[in-house]
């Protein structure tokens, strides 16, 4: 049984991306990689749930623009947030017409919809595919633990769920987007879905050390297969494990006999400055890792700085509900590959 | 662009489904077609959410032990329920060893589960998979509007939610199930991935009008692609529109040339008896159209009473919070083309 590394049967491109942040996200050391921003992090809505919605209608928006396609163009789009429902990406996309379909894998989604959109587009159903997700500070603290106006405080091991979107749309071709003509090319050349992992972990404030042993079990279960060793590759990058959980997987994948020391980074402590800016354990959300890699990660393979890159998107799969009953948290790990090309200009 | 039918490259067959129920479905007309049930609504667990998660686990693990393999003789888990975060999903299928991606796409993620595994095992990624989808009434009663101790009033046009969990395992083969060799070979010969539309709706107890439009419109984009009359299929199948739905959705069928009054059933009508018991417009939920297609729609299809099957799984993909920020409710509809096999004994 294929249970492992997935292939497509024919190339695929990541042919466009974009990302949509709020006013933290812009403080940070990425802030020239993203595509639009609002500092008030209200994007003209006036709830802050709409906000999110509105992030993932301009990043899609802005993805499909860099093409110069339309949305009917786009065979399917794969989305998902962590507001409950997934409001977020029913309202956000609502005006496109593309055939929709929802995903719910926490902080993980970004790179489930990769997956999905990898497998779909490259084994000849359609041409091309996208996928968006999304989260918002504000949204998502007041539904997970108390609104931003109580003041809560935070423990140090607690992470900052990031405000941002990231689209990315996939297909057969490698396109040059408009105005773009330098750059290469990036390919998805093959995907790894997570297995759900449950190491008793219940404290709700550190998701990293919950979700780093799922992201540990794909890289190895990766690694094995492949007969690759971590450091062949130019970058793996996980979504959102923190400070904590970065520690965590780095020792569990050096007992593993897989030491990832020499090239791991982690969205979640890419995308702020942690010695300037009050995030604790780091960046965490559906967008963080959507933002980091629909931007900065894609630009460093697009130019050639980077000539692959692991990323595992990792997710938390639990929900207030099942903490509040005692539950622990599930984690999860999806695992893209992307490959830089030369392009033949 | 591929937007509209697609084909699977090889041949997917339904290997085998699971269904398990609460109390309420067991005294409906559906009751001899289900392989589990529990007439507390229980099934062991000291809450609703987690008993939930436990109906998820009994569907599966019928699914698989119906066809004799074992969970790791599957590639990929696709599962998704109503709760927030899907917490229903997560849980209830931890103890299986099966690369999981989660969905959400409220009622209509039964089909959405068969949409991505025809799609995924139909292209030679991996020879099967499943997919498992859920609700329960009290678990949903009480997150979505009061819980059942409040005794809250109910609108004439409100539908009850099914308490019950459906899983389907696919593939390339057509396995006989253990202990069964008369009955015939369930086949997706295609599938149709809808479309979110918003008409504007905004009556939270009037899910059945919020999904019409968007179950007209994949099926009147399905008969005016595949160029068929829908009096030419077996039945036309639609997941939770209750009465109300589907009186409107008859009527918009009607208008646009293609009326189903003659073969359409409605999963919401079928599993409740509407004279006896007093579930109003109908049943809802995942698990709706989940168990009602994992049992007695393909117990019709597997003894050849029914040629083919056009299942519509219909969704409503709003969140209270979105409903109490004025919001209106988008409905989505996919599309699974069941054809029936005689088997060869």
């Amino acid at each position: 049984m294929q249970r492992g590394i997935l292939y497509p049967s024919r190339k695929v491109f990541v042919q466009s991306s974009a990302s949509v942040v709020g006013g933290h996200e812009m403080k940070g050391p990425l802030a020239s990689c993203f595509d639009i921003h609002d500092d008030k992090d209200e994007f003209g809505a006036d709830t802050w749930e709409k906000s999110e919605s509105e992030m993932q209608r301009l990043a899609l928006n802005c993805a499909i623009s860099k093409l110069g396609i339309k949305d009917t163009d786009i065979g399917a789009l794969f989305a998902g947030d962590l507001l409950n429902q997934c409001a977020g990406s029913n309202f956000g996309l609502l005006e496109f017409d593309i055939p929709y379909l929802g995903l719910y894998g926490a902080c993980s989604t970004a790179a489930e919809g990769l997956v999905i959109a990898t497998l779909v587009s490259g084994s000849g159903y359609m041409d091309r595919c996208a996928c968006v997700s999304s989260s918002h500070n504000c949204a998502a603290e007041r539904q997970f633990r108390y609104p931003i106006e109580y003041g809560g405080q935070r423990t140090p091991t607690s992470q900052w769920t990031v405000t941002g979107s990231g689209a990315f749309i996939i297909g057969k071709d490698d396109i040059i987007c408009e105005g773009d003509n330098q750059s290469g090319a990036v390919e998805i050349s093959d995907v790894m879905i997570g297995r759900t992992l449950d190491y008793g972990i219940t404290d709700a404030n550190n998701m990293g050390a919950a979700m780093a042993p799922a992201a540990a079990d794909t890289l190895r279960r990766y690694f094995y297969e492949s007969g690759r060793e971590p450091e062949s590759f130019g970058l793996i990058v996980t979504g959102d494990l923190g400070f904590e959980g970065s520690k965590i997987l780095r020792e569990l994948m050096k007992t593993e006999g897989y030491p990832i020391y020499a090239n791991h980074v982690d969205c979640g402590l890419l995308i702020y400055n942690r010695e300037e800016q009050d995030k604790h354990a780091g960046g965490s959300g559906c967008g963080c890792s959507a933002v980091t890699v629909a931007s900065y990660i894609i630009d460093l393979l697009r130019c050639g700085k980077v000539q692959d890159a692991l990323f595992v998107g990792t997710g938390a799969l639990m929900s207030p509900t099942s903490t509040n009953q005692g539950g622990s948290i599930p984690g999860i790990g999806h695992l893209v590959h992307f490959i830089s090309h030369k392009r033949d200009v």
